[in-house]
């Protein structure tokens, strides 16, 4: 079992309309809601894969309620811990004749000193049954500013290979705790390090703990730096579509990977092809399998020479 | 006590930011909710005003669940009727820099037969122990085009004087059950009866069946057509602030004077100073106590020439 964990899981509300008034009011034509936040997505893709996963993290009030009702209805195994506060909605607002969304990201809960101590009591629970454990998102206000590296070394005592997919301080927090991978985007890579160039950048966070780094780059693929070699991986093809949740899918793959201990060449391959159906697909979360399986094979793969 | 009646009930949600980056990702500073529809602000004037009301019509979900809540912390009696349909938000999008605000409504519920069917129901229970009902806001999908025709004569069934706050086919098809008051705005007015002049267009509703006919004409106050004359009021002063809930206001005051049997020049300047007061108050169902006493001895009011 793959354990996710989503500290600021979110209820993501879509609203589609023709076109957006600013300053004016608009008629909704459609609304849809689901569970969100980038732990969740990645659930999302392994569960597609038919493999075992559970969610955990934290949610609270309606809000959190609405969310937990649609992890339930996907299917997915929910051990969110309930809170106090009321979980934050992420409203995407699609104006379909320009084909382009304005996205709105609440705040969240703050959560109190108890409800993080329940937490890693409920993780510590939840570890001894997972192969590996993957950290993502953002830390919702009142959970320490280094909960990265605790939970890590949480994970750590347990034996169990820890992921972490995050940006800014709470990535470089986590560092020293030694996660098994972090797989920032281009942009998180310079923000965290300062480096505009992508394999020095991803170096530096190697040497301040991360086992591995694997950083996506958008549409120029993935660049890995391993104990075993680094390596670039690109896709013969530019697919249009939703980059949401591309980096939750490559994120799935890449777990899954270092937990059958494949080879890194064919486990960034993995990534590269199931990130780019993730594009291909409407929702993040989800992913288009006839890509996924067609371009696994293609994937151009080679050493980086540093 | 005084019924008001939202079948669209809402949960209004105020996000505030800085400046909304349109076609990107913005973070929310801060996020509001409360019970909104136009009853449950007719209903929340009343009680600031220390009148007795009780709030029904219908809401459902997770977003019913959360706007019922509020009633409750708001002090307000709750008599919606539970639906299995998921209750309509708001969501206000504040730009602080411009002052200025989007809107986006959500479509709301689908109501289903066997839930218009209990609805009615409830409002027989209610009815009993009202002076006075007041119809306010749109019509939920599922509900009968006529339902307002319908709700009018289950008050007279039980001698209760209704008033209607709608607009369209809703307001139009109202008429004929003969409403004691309707309260269009000067664009309902209009567009329920193609007729350019406030005044023609009042006189043709009140032929169509309403007893009497209050239309708000924004800045130039209230004109009033009814079976003891025709008038005009307006304000002394012009307020800058918030429209929104101007007519909520005006519909509470309307409703208690036609209760209180006050003669109506001193309903109107009634209605008038709180429609202004709600105007100097930030949020929708709010008034300034201090602009509402100032106004009431003030306002002008003097018989139409027709």
């Amino acid at each position: 079992m793959i354990l996710t964990v989503t500290l600021n899981a979110a209820l993501d509300v879509t609203h589609r309309l023709d076109r957006l008034r600013r300053y004016g009011s608009n008629r909704v034509r459609d609304v849809a809601e689901r569970a969100g936040g980038k732990g969740v997505n990645v659930s999302r893709v392994l569960h597609a894969l038919g493999q075992p996963t559970v969610v955990t993290g934290l949610a609270g009030g309606l809000t959190g309620a609405a969310l937990r009702r649609d992890l339930v209805e996907a299917g997915l195994a929910d051990q969110l811990l309930p809170i106090e506060g009321e979980s934050r909605r992420t409203v995407a607002v699609v104006e379909e004749q320009a084909g382009d969304t304005t996205i709105l990201l609440e705040p969240g809960p703050v959560v109190r000193p108890g409800e993080w101590a329940r937490f890693l009591g409920r993780l510590d629970a939840l570890l001894p049954g997972a192969a590996a454990v993957v950290f993502s998102g953002s830390l919702p206000r009142g959970v320490p500013e280094d909960a990265y590296a605790v939970l890590v070394r949480r994970a750590h005592a347990h034996d169990v290979p820890a992921v972490v997919d995050a940006d800014g301080a709470a990535l470089r927090a986590a560092l020293p705790a030694g996660p098994a991978l972090v797989k920032p985007n281009a942009g998180e890579l310079a923000a965290a390090t300062g480096l505009a160039d992508p394999v020095a950048a991803a170096r530096s966070l190697r040497a301040a703990g991360a086992g591995a780094v694997v950083a996506s780059l958008g549409p120029d693929g993935l660049i890995a730096l391993t104990p075993h070699g680094g390596w670039r991986a690109r896709s013969p093809e530019r697919l249009a579509g939703n980059p949401t949740g591309a980096g939750d899918a490559a994120v799935a793959a890449l777990t899954l990977g270092l937990v059958a201990g494949a080879p890194w060449p064919d486990l960034l391959a993995e990534a590269v092809a199931l990130s780019a159906a993730a594009v291909a697909a409407p929702l993040a979360g989800e992913f288009d399998p006839a890509v996924h399986r067609r371009l696994r094979s293609l994937v151009d793969v080679r050493p980086l020479r540093t």
